[in-house]
């Protein structure tokens, strides 16, 4: 770390211009230390649960393309070299040590980690923090504390309890992550449900679970009840939008259909961090314009994109004020997602502000400043993780 | 406006190429002349309501890089000062005479104005036209006349009169202005309400005004029947879509939610100009392709991208035909606004026509005739300026 | 053919780098040998449905300096020749001989061709081989057939013999086709309707037929049994997805409103070719990544967007597989249409390519292999044309 920390600023690397400052990633998720087959690298290599077509591989994608080049000459071999040849040397340095040099190749001083992926395999955050050589700090999912309490609780305790249990379990946590996107998308009323709306629904999803036997949260009363609990904590939100596995309809997940619960909000002393928001970019950047509480980043696509994740990064930064946009990665299970992310952000934002800068829009010191914000300075800020 | 006038075309200016024809802006606001706090500055320098989060500038935003960059030599500084010397300067040499230089620096030799905003500061087209050294000209805004006439109205009158009362209004103005975007959005029957639907609606509205004890019109019959009764005037009507204020909800500000209506109107010697439509640029675009009485903008965005302002332009530039593109700059309060628009689109207008012609798309004389369809002439011909 | 099957691989030519492989144009439709009024010309060279308003040219256009651009020097004139100097040489020429220039000159081996659109005008597979000098295979419209159908049955034997109808007629084809977007929209349910609800709908239909004397296919229900005939065949299906004519309603045309439908289809051994996709680009590509069976191009968009068509194409490789995309020109009636598609693509991949090349994110062998997928091998895996 003492080099990024060392070298603030814009600086010139080997093969491009980079930024060269200290990250912290606002959102992400744990790694995947187990020793990967090479179909299980490309599961985890793309947000489809399913193998390409026959005759096909879905590492010939964008994010293959960056993981042969920016990957491979972390693990010691020539940019894009074959995707064959790269597995093979993961799998000769083993999944721990590339894991390791992945993760520190990226200058993260700071994962904000969501644990709310049921993933047996993945790192927690103090197994994080060990890897990384850097500071972890936790992001509690607000649904699988509701689904894990309901699993111990009765109906009415459910309602009565999950304020408390919510509050109990993010204690030590930085923010929460709600995944109302995935589960019903955002077409819901801004309003809290009421105490009676929230047993209906509470009473009618455990009469449904004696059957299926498993508490998955999808009823919509049910994710606003989980979400008011959340806002209660007064923690930051993080908010899934956009792009994401095959659970998303994806027209349902563009977050100008939040603007009520925003408007609903405004004045409560919360803020929502809008995560990827791919293609929904530029409503996202409008909302963190308008609402003083609402911030965005685009991570996820800042590996998924490869060659074309510089496009996104922009389109962050065309309307909402510096101070809302933030870095964060996604990344989940591979090194891969962390380094690649980190890289190309460095060298898109880097482009972006040696463009702004060559053609007199800002002056350096306003690049880096900006820079900085974005790479760090707002988490700190949003999250105090300062204090 | 004696340069501008004579340097037709494409020009070479000191810092980068640009187009220095004369404008039209087809829509915009009045100027705030009183002198501004820097906290009403900043207010005016952004589409939200509220100050942003302690800790943080607005700013720290594209448009404020823009105000930096561009406003900063007009008002007689160097390019890119900190922001409070900036406001200092000003606020030094007063506001009046700050919009003056400001608007002069446009070269915009008319102003088509929305004088429908209840902001008792702004200029009227006259004063307006003094301090720009122009033309202006009125739009009248249907919500507006409505919500007015209704204030003196019964019910039975408000239905009965509304389409005389808008034509009177109307009768010097070059076209009328909706928001029905604010404050429905577009899911609206295409169809006129019948006489006996909007008799109801507005027995409706007016029971529920001696409660607030004000007229805003949101019924989404009340706002069909003010629209079709624009539709009547056969002027040819402005319509906000796409990014703008709290009150917007973005995805049902989609103009392609029009398209019915659009149908509907074909054949009515009607023409809608589509305002702002970021981010449904490309929408819009189609729009216009489709319907021969569809026209597009990227005011607002014109300024609020700063150095990302160059992408709407090309966006809007995509797939209509050039004959359906106009611009305007939607400014409002702030003579930053105007001469920010301008100033970016003249640049940008001129790298894409540069562009163009240097990669063979088109011929010098071409990018002069399109530049000069957008910047002026199609405004002429669809809103009779010339007659 | 010759001369592109020899130059496999990117190739510098007299102007500009392009890529020069054979393609298939995996979707398109008939020319039109008759020759054209320049009014005619006129209607077919954009998707309204109407001239454009007076006082204007249609022409003035992106898809106006392409013809002026790319097709004038096909048929000997100067490049960005004035438009009625083209017209006037077009005529000169003949249309039967300028339509066989311009499909000569786009270098495709294979035009696979949607014969549903109701146009007598336009030329069968066999006459579109000899004037292409190239083979054609047959995509059949399932709407076309149904209402067909329709028209020499009974309602209940229009339901009882739909599927056996469309496995006759598509015998020969390669692949099925939906409108489904122009008709209804995306907002349907995922399942095959039961026979009884298709009876159902079939009765009304035909009873409205009475009426109207036409049979016209627009409800939900009657669409989804006509797409569940469809996917039992087991052939690829193509989807217009985003842009068309007047008929569309944009937001309905996402194709992410399509989510369930594929969710519920994805182990069935079907595949869904998303067409156009324009403005749904990205959306089109997330969905490509996620489902195995999921397909894109960016037809139509090929052609209308001239110089800015090089934006879709490059959105049409942003996150999926280079397997999932393929392409297409959408060209219908006009020899120009094929022209340009083929010649923008030819440039703006190369483009492309290049820049991932020399910046370090692909091989040259990666480029040529990734632009050989696209051109040609993803179709012909996909269709099985070598078979």
């Amino acid at each position: 770390m003492a080099e990024h920390q060392q070298l603030a600023g814009i600086m010139t690397d080997t093969s491009s211009r980079r930024i060269d400052l200290p990250l912290i990633d606002h959102h992400c998720h744990g790694l995947v230390e187990t020793e990967l087959s090479d179909d299980e690298f490309r599961s985890l290599a793309t947000e489809s649960d399913w193998p390409g077509p026959a005759g096909t591989d879905s590492l010939d994608s964008p994010f293959g393309l960056a993981v042969r080049r920016l990957c491979a000459p972390i693990l010691g071999l020539e940019p894009l070299v074959p995707i064959d040849e790269y597995l093979a040397q993961r799998r000769n340095i083993g999944a721990g040590a590339a894991n390791r040099l992945l993760l520190r190749s990226t200058g993260t001083t700071e994962f904000l980690l969501d644990t709310g992926i049921p993933d047996a395999r993945l790192l927690d955050p103090t197994a994080m923090a060990a890897c990384a050589g850097a500071r972890t700090r936790e992001i509690v999912r607000i649904e699988t504390v509701a689904e894990h309490l309901a699993s111990e609780s009765t109906a009415a305790g459910f309602v009565s309890r999950l304020p408390e249990a919510l509050a109990d379990r993010s204690r030590e946590a930085v923010g929460l992550k709600s995944i109302i996107a995935y589960r019903h998308g955002f077409d819901i009323p801004a309003e809290r449900p009421t105490g009676r709306e929230a047993l209906k629904a509470a009473d009618e999803w455990f009469r449904a679970a004696t059957t299926t036997g498993t508490f998955r949260i999808t009823d919509p009363v049910l994710l606003r009840f989980g979400l008011w609990a959340g806002i209660d904590t007064g923690l930051p939100i993080q908010l899934h939008t956009g792009y994401g596995d095959v659970d998303i309809e994806l027209f349902r997940a563009d977050p100008s259909r939040l603007t009520s619960l925003f408007r609903a909000t405004r004045s409560l002393d919360i803020v929502f961090m809008l995560l990827h928001c791919y293609p929904f970019v530029r409503e996202a950047g409008i909302l963190a314009q308008i609402f003083p509480h609402v911030y965005l980043d685009v991570g996820l696509v800042s590996h998924y994109l490869g060659p074309g994740s510089g496009t996104a990064v922009r389109q962050a930064m065309e309307i909402a004020p510096f101070s809302k946009i933030l870095y964060s990665s996604d990344s989940y299970g591979l090194g891969e997602h962390y380094a690649v992310s980190a890289a190309n952000w460095r060298t898109s934002f880097a482009a972006l502000m040696d463009e702004w800068v060559s053609s007199g829009w800002a002056t350096p010191k306003d690049a880096e400043k900006i820079a900085t914000m974005v790479a760090s300075d707002n988490a700190k800020r949003v999250y105090k993780l300062d204090a």
